[in-house]
């Protein structure tokens, strides 16, 4: 199963800046053990600062053969309806993920103009949100493995 | 390790009402199948449709060794100051969860008292929701086990 | 017929106090009165002040062979999402009934999320409105008893 | 005793269009069969698309022996400070009434400049809403006819 | 000088109803007294219930020689853009005048889309605001008799 | 084609007030020369500055034959949910048309209750806007028709 | 009769700053006439830009047999409830004057806490509102001298 | 005299948790203390998580002979109508209490439903304000005791 | 221990005007009995309609040996962020205190710009919130004093 | 003439997304045809999903010798300030083209920052909105050939 | 060149009062050697904590010669429109200045009623605000002193 | 010392367009000045229309040795969460400067998501704003080049 990994703005400086509220790790070294984790499936990975090429990102998840979408905006979750209108047209299914409580912090970030638009979200559950979602995605498609999780 | 999972207000219809937006399982049925893939920890199960049987519930986790609650509110989550101070009085970790996505329906839906008072939440992932709310607190004790996520 | 009539908090002081705004008569008495001008049909009645409790009678309709219900939900009905997320999940008709005009009073009382979820709402006449209320689930099961109301 | 009913703006077209929301069925027919509910009772009728016009409607039952007013002033309902002030104006006692369940469609139809000046309000109850008003008025001013309502 | 009285909707029924808010005077029986307080000026008088004709008797003024307004528009002065935008189209000197203090009423008599467009007003001075205004215009269009006001 | 052009409130003032927004040419005059662009078709007029008269305009398409109505509701557009619940009924394809551009004026006029009821709306073309509007009207009726568009 | 006339902050300024909106009169100037019109009477006046000494000049009126009072809070008028709690204690009839249209300026200005508190207001009328204003309360007190107003 | 008190959700953890905010002092500790400052009354305590039970305890005073009530009804103040309602209609003087100064806290705990119902309130001394509104409550029923406060 | 009592604007009218609302005894007069109640204490009063020396009083604590405040700002009380940012600077413990119970009148006085600098406030408890909020101060800094409170 | 049509973000969508909404032809098919009813005219034609390069195509019309744009900036219509920037600051006629009718759909959408830099705007007539918006660009600089339009 | 510096409520308490926020320096110390900074230029100084003795100020500029104000109006900044006005009406330049970055404080700070009416604002530079700003009403007033500025 | 000023969108055509609000001097003319009076120290000069390209700017300053930025952000200022997430990542201080004083012009002007993540701002002082801005991170750095301003 493909799965698209999309990063929005600054979050090229995870590890780098504010590990109070995003933690320590860089999101490509968390991103190498990741796929250990998921061998059987290829995550793809993309990120930018640039609103529009983040709808480019989505546009072109219909020409690769992309099955689910894990979308961690960052801040462009809480102003961009051209995202979320991009998220609509594509009809595959994105998870929106943030690493941090959005809820917990200034009220311009308690509002999603994507979340509608998705089929659901992880927020607060740091890096690990991003595992969550590439296991749901995997499992939705392939209901019998989603009975392997847990211990 | 003890999970507590609560469910709040009309959540015992669960299965036999509105399957559009919930589903056609029961919560009792789900659970069961969900001890079954977590067998080295127990999950505790409480509902009710009394907001200050919720309260009790959550305070009740300080004296049964509870080590993570899965909480999904309800129709409370929206108005209940009352089981969010709860929330921040008990000091254990709460992970929020919704099994339709709340962020695509009504707007008074959209505020959650509840949910900054938590360390994170899942929404609109469905009853799969509360699975990968216990397998991240379990990971989340056990950071080991958290590499044995994937496939 | 079997009709379920729920009223909520503060209505058990109907007739005791606050004779200005919501009357002289005891519910009970009022009761009394109504079921024999209703002979030929069950009025059954619950009053509860907890929030929950009347999601729980809501609930036990469905076991009870109810085929209409008049709530009136009183303070709860401009605060509740959980008793209209009840009422909606029940499939049941509802109508909603209150003895003052709560349209004329403050502004707080103007909301009700329980509203739009019954199939209407009687307000501002009096404890007559539960009369009107019964009268038209009967009517409307028995289309042709309608035709008998009038003079 | 005198009943003037006073129907506001598209209430002409009941019956010719939208159906889904507002029945089948023609005033003027309802009207027919209402009068024949009510024999000993003079069901007078007015409907307008002007706004003054029904505030003209008003004053004129101050000259026309009318006991009690059934007012479904449509879309005016929520935008007519002029009609509100008509009936607080002229001290005779109007119910409101709706067709439609008004706090179920959209926002603007929630606010009624009129409520407050009205003694209540029948919704949602479709055309037995003028039915069941006009029983209230003449049981309010014949007190035991009350007594006769039921089966 | 011919000045132009426009009374908006329900005024027609000043002296008869609420005189605890609009006095127990008929406008007629104050008009006649008004008109002999200014024997060298024509006092015309329009009143209408309907919106649409307060428009047409303003545009009126444009073809009757009309050198100020006095335009009392009643609750429309809150909800009406049409009549501001005539008042607003004819160029000829208006001023708002009501009876109550309108300020010290509902939150939404505090609104005034004429208002803006005229060149003031003059409230909560009861039936005599009509001769301030009156003595206003004239003074206006002959600044020497001005002088004459006082004692 | 039978196509009604409905103009609201000071609309019959054009082209002799405030040239400066909408122009200096009275619209009987642009009437006569777009009835000469359009030979093959019927452009029936109205206007009023009533606003219960514009709704007995729209109703009365009904019975005229009318496959297409150009609406200029004026002031009414920002505050009558009547006319717009007459737009919906009626069930003949509407378009709003403004002279002027709405958006650039006061934020009252930002609001337009008439608006989501119509196919569309054309504004701040000046007058140009109802040609376009017909020939849209005839165009959408005659697809081939469309073709001949352009130079 | 003794009239209190009290000017708030920036209206020492009247007729040196701003004559587009306030005129090019002073304040003294206008006064000295404005007692001549009214020679039976005294018009006293005071004037502050101190919020607290505007209600120490209102407080002083009960101590020297103010009969009436033309209060211009100026722009106290839209920010200061501890004059409106002065007016309303005093006792005394205060009429709200406003040189320009307070409503066709900013927002800000179309709130006034003053004038809840007041008999009436005249606004938009110049220098001249301190006239009509006096002569009201003159009149107000001596009814038979309104008689007099007019030509 | 009997007096009693009233505490709603979460306050059964006082001095268990979130001493930053509440304290380190149990309540019941507290009310024994309390008890012995007050030898010549009763005080009375209850305290729920159920807003419903609090309502019920508030009707139960008009049985059990209570002269005042402290009530301090914790998140509940900000979200129940249904207890303020109850405050109203029992007729027995109510003192609102809250621990910490809630004005200097999140927005959502300014507003209050209950305080308008109460004749008062003492927020922010702490266990502290039982005291003070215990007193206060005996010296307004025994003014003369009042005398006896302070040193 | 000294007290620095401050009262804002209209306050001097104590007892002189409005007795239904705050009494009918003048502050002087409790002044006078309220020091006898302390005598070991020092109790300093001032007085002031000028927001400005009410913050020159605040002030002046600093360099007068003041232990704590009562601050009854009037109706700066909702205005004022100068006395809150006094309040805030002067690190002083201020409690204020409102005679009439605030919540229970206009909206605009619900709101405090103050009470978040406060340590609490007392409100509604007329003039004797002065007498606790001295008796709260004293013991506040003489904490075995606390005990002697009661009866 | 040359004419620059500027399509913002999803545009490129057309005809492969949501049919429903925006119809099922691509925008390059229809505007190969567009250009064929347009043969005087060129028709330039730039898409782009960042609103950078939206401002930088606004920017480069100023050396291209354009006479008019057509500008649908999709979902920046609602957000984005700095494209309404653009608009104003080239001070080349500009028309706002929706195909949907923005103003059914979502609250979001009714909010334009660019319309009230435009001269106009066509909305809800499909993709014929654009060859209207290009005929009214080519009438008004030359508008005898307004003339010939119609039929 | 003359500049008056004008400092609003509190800020006397410069340097003695809440460090961490407006820094340890008095206001008198650091104009000292303002003035050093700016030898061939007089530095006047007015504070005050009324905000009708800030107006007075300002008006006094006009008879004291004043080119420049520097203006930090404090708290008042927030809630004064009568400064606002006061600044309108003088017509000398003012510049506002905040030591703090009131943008990054509570909401009501973000607020100005001054800053429309002034030239421009330094906000959040500290003490070195007023520098900058005398800095630039003298280059402003001499263009090529500007020049100078720099290294 | 290396100072990078970042400009947003539009202010590339500086000097070009609306030089009524931006004044008429291209940025680069002026910067080419700016350098000529910092000497010692070096200006980098970035403008960007697209938000995402700012951010990289931001960004890029983390390893350009830059110490200190003067962004104006344009547009963006009022609608970029993003931008303001990466002034508050990269920890580099940053003054926000703004040509025009928005605070005179539109409402959705008075907005600034980047304000609060800066030291301060300077607003309406034209482009002598950027020379101020380097002069004061120039004199932060080098606190005793602070004592060479003045004359």
């Amino acid at each position: 199963m493909n799965i698209q990994i999309i990063n929005g703005p600054n979050l090229n400086l995870l590890g780098l800046r504010e590990p109070g509220i995003y933690g320590a790790e860089s999101f490509e070294h968390f991103l190498s053990a990741l796929r250990g984790r998921f061998p059987l499936h290829t995550l793809q990975y993309f990120q930018s600062n640039v609103e529009g090429d983040i709808i480019n990102a989505l546009h072109a998840t219909l020409e690769n053969n992309i099955a689910g979408i894990i979308l961690n905006a960052g801040a462009y979750t809480h102003t961009s309806i051209a995202i979320a209108d991009a998220v609509a047209a594509i009809g595959i299914p994105v998870i929106e993920v943030h690493i941090s409580n959005v809820m917990a912090r200034e009220d311009f970030r308690h509002v999603s103009y994507i979340a509608p638009k998705c089929i659901g979200a992880i927020t607060g559950l740091g890096l690990e949100g991003y595992a969550l979602a590439a296991q749901y995605l995997i499992a939705r498609s392939e209901p019998e493995a989603a009975q392997k999780v847990g211990n």
